[in-house]
């Protein structure tokens, strides 16, 4: 196994490496203000369970934590209402792209997973229960705050703006979901709440320090439950990467969940929490370079769950 | 945590209480053989990483071990061609039933993952390469006695026989293969090293002896590199039960692969290699009781990949 | 042949027998306003080639047309834009269910067939071509008048109003075809133009007599070129019946086009254009008594369109 | 309406305009013997309700018909066992490729029409009824000879043994729909039946004349009663050609029949039966130069069963 001494220098050379190749993938296009993005960005950060924080690259750059932010309203739900919200969501991994509307009409509006938009949407739409969106999204923001112990994290909202002028397809999720009797809320309310949840803005190190309850560190403010954060690592491993998961924990042997805008949260159990971002995409919709990296970071480190 | 001294006490009890239960589920009615075996049956073995092997019920009466065989074949075939089999079969969970033919249409003959019957079918075929059943059946056999170190395993014929005659799904699933070019050699010689390589039969001690390899427990006869077990591990994770899998991950947190004759093997990386078997299935076609067992010793022990 | 002279007699019998049986099927309960209508009803009406027209049972009635109207807003597409709408949708039965949306994700956005919701939802997109929902909703029925050659054809303001509340299918559909860039207005103007569309309010003599031109009849006040006739009454043939329109098409010989308020619309080219209502729906959306009507009328007459 | 005295001068016109344009289509290349077939071959044959047989190009030149033969070995079906057929297959168009096994899966064994190669293999299941496949062969041989009254109708062995050797996708089907219990001999037997009734080889002349009872032609052998004609006549058009059978409706208002060896049949009710045959095949598998023939046909005619 590597000295994780030289973890630093490895996520440098790593960081260099990228630049000097300049091949990035393509940022998403369908949120025109992520389209904006400039690809050639990287960053990763390193929450070790002795406590120290090792970042390469943009570390402090915020960046939308988009679909990465469905772990943690996961969490939430599970948090404050039980299991509940699995007589409305599956736990399978979906097999097909993470808008996919053709599961639901299978499986009569019971989306396959929590991790991908439909079943996320299901989860939102459970946690705001009633209540305004502003009290569910004060839920997630709290959630992470106090994960990551850092009150300097906040929603972007020209980025949730963007989306719900352009989400035809995720507001045809939500509609679909109504007409099987699957969303409790009005869709726009449901609607506007994930728009808003997935425009989180977020830096590598803030996600790193964020994820430390789920790979269960020391030291880290315990918000969850041993079994919760082992269910939604199991959840990771499965689902966390649309129809790229079997791949992603083939290659890395790491729980780890994707977001459209280029990031990647790693849970490590009792190792590490770890955050990647790299703002282009692979065919999957998952972050090109940051899939590379987390696979690098693994064979460096030797990490695997599979021991 | 729980005191693994405790285990041989536990694993007597929960045998003594599924058979008060007596809710055994049905066993598989496609193959005839394995329709006449009686549900009413348990075993359960674990081989701990000190070297102690624990067991309860009928741990030393022979089963078929079916698709738990997808893994040693998947085996033999990394351990003696390398990653050449991504060419043809991917390494996706499928979201569909073991013998589902729907997504090869979809895909153009490429099997999602090894472990559904159409991926272990293109695994036989690559263990061939143009040899004699006999002799892929060798390899397997061989790399099944010198994991566990026990040379009395054997394929019963009378249920190879009986799937062959009986097989047309199976054999469905393999022209349809030939028909992409996704087979190299025979259908029927395909088929025919498959259904013998599924009639392997094997006690619960002795699976759970030859799952040491890939748990990396020490000790155990090394035939598999650190990177293959733990890649295998990662597909037993993500699509080692069919369209459970993920529900599977989600309540046990382990790597495990089921058999539709009843067998489940579990590898807990490090800690234990275990093997239950009951042979009365669930909606998914695994093992009823066995997936509530893996649960309850995963609850017990405290084993989970996730910390 | 049966003698047409005995033609009110049947259809009179028809209306006795169905009223004596009373197995009458379920109205449609997704639109609370059509769900309120009771079942056991029955009207027909027929428009010979001789200028007679013929009916039976309550044909003054007026009812919902519901997806009958999909003929009409097409019959105005072709009209007045020729045949670009193929560009946008295609003309293949579907083999699924009327609002399905899974084709629709296989293909990209491109409606199967005009007589699928979805394919409705891009015509009528197509007629409103920038126009507000007024005008292309006086297009419609100004068609329908014009064709029946009576004034008074309405719009049922409260259906609409309900299938609006409720429509939560139709809104999905329309973000997704929105999602792929395969409507031009906004989701809500063409969904709001739909409803109503769909709520046009007709007895069935009215109908009777609008469907001559789609039939041919000499007398007819003709709307329809005969290329643009006999396609659409192809397109009747072939999708006019959702995942039923091959069972119709066998057991009748006639171009139909059913709507989910009980409506049929027949078209017997050269010789007769008839208009069946009873609300009660069978297992594919269609009439129930309507559909055996259908048959059974074809049967008296001998007429079919295969000779 | 044209001058049907015009029709040589118009067949001829049709056949120097295809060989001037040299644009043919593909050859199917999954059957080798019929790989070979040069694809610049065009012939057309019309025989009309008053005895004439009009033709142009290669019409007394032999070649496979392939799928033709599905019209007749369903004809066969209807007039030995009557309706019962239809408990074992659908009716409805399957909106996918012929030879799609995914539909299958789906709906559990029941093939959507026995147009597709799923539907056939039931259909000729139902015709063997426990004979030797020599007598259903014969059966369907002499009812094609006694159609075209003409004997020299036979089966091409190269052919047969060529498809037998490489038709995998075929077995594929005729295995799965044994695993449903929805084939009563032997897949292979079935298969066999299949491949030999797919090559029987017909010249333009003898399948127009053998299309006349369909067609209900006066003066033609009535071998099928009206019902059933109809009904065949019915299936033609909205399942004959395949997922392209919606548009083939559009285009030409007639109901036909296609086959992967270039043909296609005619059914113009009361009026006329008509083969076309060129080998080059478009992207639905049908002919590409007799889909066009078939549109200027109705066009040049005015024939359409739309009136």
């Amino acid at each position: 196994m590597s000295d994780l001494d030289r973890l630093p220098e490895f996520l440098d050379t790593l960081d260099a490496e990228f630049h000097a190749r300049g091949d990035w993938g393509a940022v998403a296009s369908y949120i025109p203000e992520l389209a904006r993005v400039d690809p050639a960005q990287f960053a990763i950060s390193v929450a070790l369970a002795d406590g120290r924080l090792i970042s390469a690259g943009q570390a402090r750059k915020p960046f939308s934590i988009q679909s990465v932010s469905k772990v943690f309203s996961l969490a939430c739900v599970l948090s404050r209402f039980g299991e509940s919200i699995w007589h409305r969501v599956g736990r399978e991994p979906s097999g097909d792209r993470f808008d996919s509307i053709l599961l639901l009409e299978q499986e009569e509006g019971r989306p396959r997973n929590p991790f991908i938009n439909a079943g996320a949407l299901v989860t939102t739409d459970e946690l705001l229960a009633g209540r305004a969106p502003k009290e569910a999204l004060s839920e997630i923001i709290g959630f992470l705050r106090a994960s990551a112990e850092d009150d300097d994290i906040h929603i972007d909202a020209d980025v949730a703006a963007s989306e719900n002028a352009t989400g035809h397809r995720n507001r045809a999720l939500a509609y679909y979901l109504k007409s099987f009797d699957n969303l409790v809320n009005a869709p726009e309310l449901v609607l506007g709440t994930y728009f808003h949840q997935c425009a989180i803005e977020m830096t590598c190190e803030q996600l790193a320090l964020a994820g430390r309850g789920i790979a269960g560190l020391p030291g880290a403010p315990m918000l969850l439950s041993e079994v919760k954060r082992r269910r939604i690592a199991a959840l990771m491993m499965t689902c966390g990467h649309y129809d790229g998961s079997g791949d992603f924990a083939f290659r890395t042997g790491l729980p780890g969940k994707s977001g459209v805008g280029g990031g990647i949260l790693l849970a490590i159990p009792g190792r590490a929490s770890a955050a990647i971002w790299s703002p282009g995409l692979n065919a999957w919709g998952n972050s090109q370079v940051g899939t590379e990296a987390a696979e690098r970071l693994a064979r460096f480190t030797g990490w695997s769950v599979f021991g």
